[in-house]
């Protein structure tokens, strides 16, 4: 069955954003060329044009490609009936399971972003809306009793953002990292600092921070 | 009084590498010259030469400069009599009172360090050190009671070390970003998670994670 052209041409933007980061994860943001990215994706540069007039373009690209994946996952974790499962669920697939290529681009645009305004401000659009909606999330969980109520959420959100942007550092910059098992602590103990004092004793008795060295 | 040589050398090795930095941060590593850190530092080609003779000298002269810096805070948190004051003293100073630039010139050795195996190293080793002094320094502190002996330490250090990462990655990022408010919530959140059950109850009743929104 023949695809309607709209999602052919999505398939395709998505393909090429692949295809770049690629090569900005390999050579640099800078070092890379229009040229690398045609080659890398297969097609000519009118082709690569119809799509993305610039590598500022490609990176605006990505991000908006990204900020949606982001934004769709943290929806469901305002959906979800279990804050603390889908919490944790979905930081894994956000920060452990996510491909090294996908973390390491980000590297490239935090980067740039030093030095581009436009850059710069796309990071800061992103970071911005992912923040309003981790807030609304736990104020809902607050209302159903899953998350003290008399907690700073601004400043709890820039803390765990923190340590979901270190994992990811970490994880680009050493191979042997075990991200995994510092995502599992780093979780418990997120959970141990939100939940209401009562509901501490359900906390998990698997939980990595309680396993004797 | 006239300074010993040695100590001009240092002091000139030191006003390079802050100059090499400068440039580093606001150009990018690759766009920078040796002509722009001659410039930047006031000297000619011969002399910052006779220091450094190349781009990948001076990261290496930069990465070794703060590895000493931070190898001796962490030797004074082994030697501390209170392992969480001078813990919290330490972190603040390294993470929340460094200036911008040195900071920013890490995330440029990082970026770098994905494409260059010496400078990877260079990090690696450094990263290494570190989280054996922090071993040590809980292992001391774990001995006389301060800190539980049931934590697997060097899951905890990496942990700590991704939210140091974190917090610098977010100030280089973010320019209206509180770091210090979410230091204070961090260092709260770790404290609580490394006292021994017992010593809870001595919490600092001023901690941040538990002012009221």
């Amino acid at each position: 069955m023949r695809r309607p052209d709209f999602q052919l041409q999505a398939d395709r933007r998505g393909e090429i954003l692949a295809a770049a980061s690629r090569c900005f994860v390999r050579t640099g943001f800078h070092r890379t060329s229009m040229q690398d990215i045609c080659a890398e994706a297969g097609m000519s540069p009118g082709g690569l044009y119809r799509y993305f007039p610039s590598k500022e373009a490609l990176i605006a690209g990505i991000a908006e490609r990204d900020r949606a994946q982001l934004q769709a996952a943290l929806q469901s974790l305002d959906q979800a009936p279990d804050f603390f499962s889908a919490f944790r669920a979905i930081g894994y697939q956000l920060l452990i399971e996510r491909p090294i290529e996908e973390i390491g681009v980000w590297a490239e645009i935090i980067s740039e972003s030093r030095r581009s305004p436009q850059i710069a401000e796309l990071y800061a659009a992103c970071d911005r809306t992912c923040r309003e909606q981790m807030v609304t999330a736990l104020r809902h969980a607050a209302s159903r009793g899953e998350v003290r109520t008399d907690l700073d959420f601004e400043n709890v959100i820039q803390m765990m953002f923190s340590i979901g942007d270190g994992l990811c550092w970490r994880r680009i910059v050493d191979p042997t990292f075990d991200a995994a098992r510092v995502f599992a602590m780093a979780t418990d103990m997120i959970r141990n600092m939100l939940q209401p004092a009562g509901s501490l004793a359900g906390a998990d008795p698997a939980s990595v921070a309680m396993v004797p060295a």
